[in-house]
């Protein structure tokens, strides 16, 4: 048998046709067009999933069941998007209208970041774990949690995903959510990029020179790379920028490993390939701050594996 | 059928004989002298039990199973207290000993906050629910999640009661844990003394008098109850640190509906004695920033029933 995963984001639809061990079969992708009706993305998907099923000599019977990952509250008992900003979704019965397009036996439904935790903990950082928590350091700070082998959904269903959404800085950074200080402000890929321009148009002002400017100038633009390698030069800003990323991070990271304590923690999104730079220091903060330090089934924080195709997989496996 | 329910407190060791609608039939308790060997501890414990049971006529047959709150990270799969500090235990078989001196069918533990939130949810503030979260204000600041009727006990078994050690900001007030900036540190009854105590002794610098030093004459110290009761007599600064005091207790109840989106969070400990001075501009804060205040499906805010009751209860409750 095999499952159909569905990836739904902002901007595109990726879809993936697994086996029972979870490698991806073969995959392909369409823009989302997120602008437009509901329905007509999620019949881009059933559509998408249907011509995969007929290239490799399959039929809706070989499906055993599809698996969604949108963005958004979902909930998983009901198979309803209950809210998702993006993709202007509100209690949007994905789940009864990618069937009506595709008639599978089964349709699946979970959070982005709940699915791609779930990804890893069945076949990826946290394979063999009953116990993982996925945080993903992006435009926001996504989160999943897994616990006993099942997505931790929380008391209404939708819950284990705002995690990004608990304030770390009282009174701090204002956040997209409304509030201030959200660990989301300090530690997504946007945050590190938001301090870094403003260091720079501190620095601009004061005419004090820094490497941030030329990584800025060789890229293009200012990014979540440009303070890590202006740090890698020998620059101080870029380092006092890094430093205060990171025990941010690790800050956020303390916290959700005292209320899950989950086996391992695994962070992903693309500030990951930082690697080492990343890991080194905030592995050291949090070793030293968890509550159980002197316990020795301490949580064990790695980097991802499986990348982009984390949400394509855990939706995949939403019935495993 | 009968439940033993044991509250291990550090000052007292409190027992009680429950039926099986949970109601305290009778109880007693004796000094815990958490001084000594942790074994006489729960030898005392045992005796106790045994008194209560004799003295109404029953016996081992009549009770279904003992349990024991404890403070401390309690593995409810092995029975053992990993570590409680105030008690001195470190991997301590509490429910082996128990058993030992006390020969009932099973023997049942939990970490004692938890142990009060199952109570909350099973006959006090949160009945009837599914899924709450339960923060008691005393000391430290603890926590219980009750997720699908049972205990939320994390990854590593002993998770859900460490919730008061998160930090809400980064780089503020020393925790007793060892990290700055955690809500405990804020939001006990102790952050507040202590926010009290340097108030009035920034005022006694500059002269300025205050209803915070007649409060603490009157009680013969200066405690949680004064700047609440400073402020009802309209001084202002007993206001500020009120004010103070709601607005980071806010930013921990809020991160932590975030997290688990319970139907019902529910408030205990001695703070709450102030009613409707806390709960009311608390709740207004709330309700405005927790990310799904625009869903129907919010939680609701109340102050916990049980009182002191709530860990022999909880314990007695841990096998229904």
């Amino acid at each position: 048998m095999y499952t159909i995963g569905v990836d739904l984001g902002g901007t595109n639809i990726a879809v993936g046709l697994c086996d029972e061990n979870l490698n991806i079969v073969e995959k392909a992708s369409v823009p989302t067009n997120a602008e437009r009706e509901g329905e007509l993305i999620v019949k881009d998907m059933a559509l998408l999933a249907k011509k995969l099923i007929e290239k490799n000599g399959l039929t809706l019977d070989d499906i055993e069941y599809a698996g969604i990952a949108t963005p958004g509250s979902a909930n998983v008992e009901t198979g309803i998007v209950e809210y998702a900003n993006n993709l202007h979704f509100l209690n949007f019965p994905i789940a009864d209208l990618f069937k009506k397009y595709l008639p599978v036996k089964k349709v699946l439904i979970a959070n982005d970041a709940n699915a791609a935790a779930l990804a890893e903990a069945l076949v990826g950082a946290a394979k063999g774990t009953k116990s993982s928590v996925m945080i993903t350091l992006g435009t926001g700070v996504g989160g999943g949690v897994i616990l006993g082998g099942k997505i931790f959904a929380g008391g209404l269903n939708c819950a284990g995903t705002e995690l990004g959404h608990t304030v770390i800085v009282a009174g701090g950074r204002q956040c997209s959510c409304g509030r201030r200080g959200c660990w989301e402000a300090y530690s997504s890929a946007t945050g590190l990029t938001n301090a870094t321009k403003d260091k720079m148009v501190e620095l601009e002002k004061k005419g004090i020179p820094s490497l941030l400017f030329d990584e800025t100038e060789k890229e293009g633009k200012t990014s979540a790379r440009t303070a890590f390698n202006a740090m890698r030069g020998g620059d101080k800003y870029g380092k006092m920028l890094v430093d205060e990323y990171i025990a941010y991070l690790a800050e956020g990271i303390t916290n959700m490993i005292n209320i899950f304590q989950p086996e391992v923690l695994s962070i992903g999104g693309g500030v990951c390939n930082e690697k080492e730079y990343l890991t080194k220091p905030l592995i050291e903060i949090v070793e030293r701050d968890q509550y159980t330090r002197t316990n020795p089934n301490k949580t064990k924080i790695v980097i991802a594996k499986l990348g982009n195709d984390a949400g394509i997989i855990g939706a995949a496996g939403l019935g495993k």
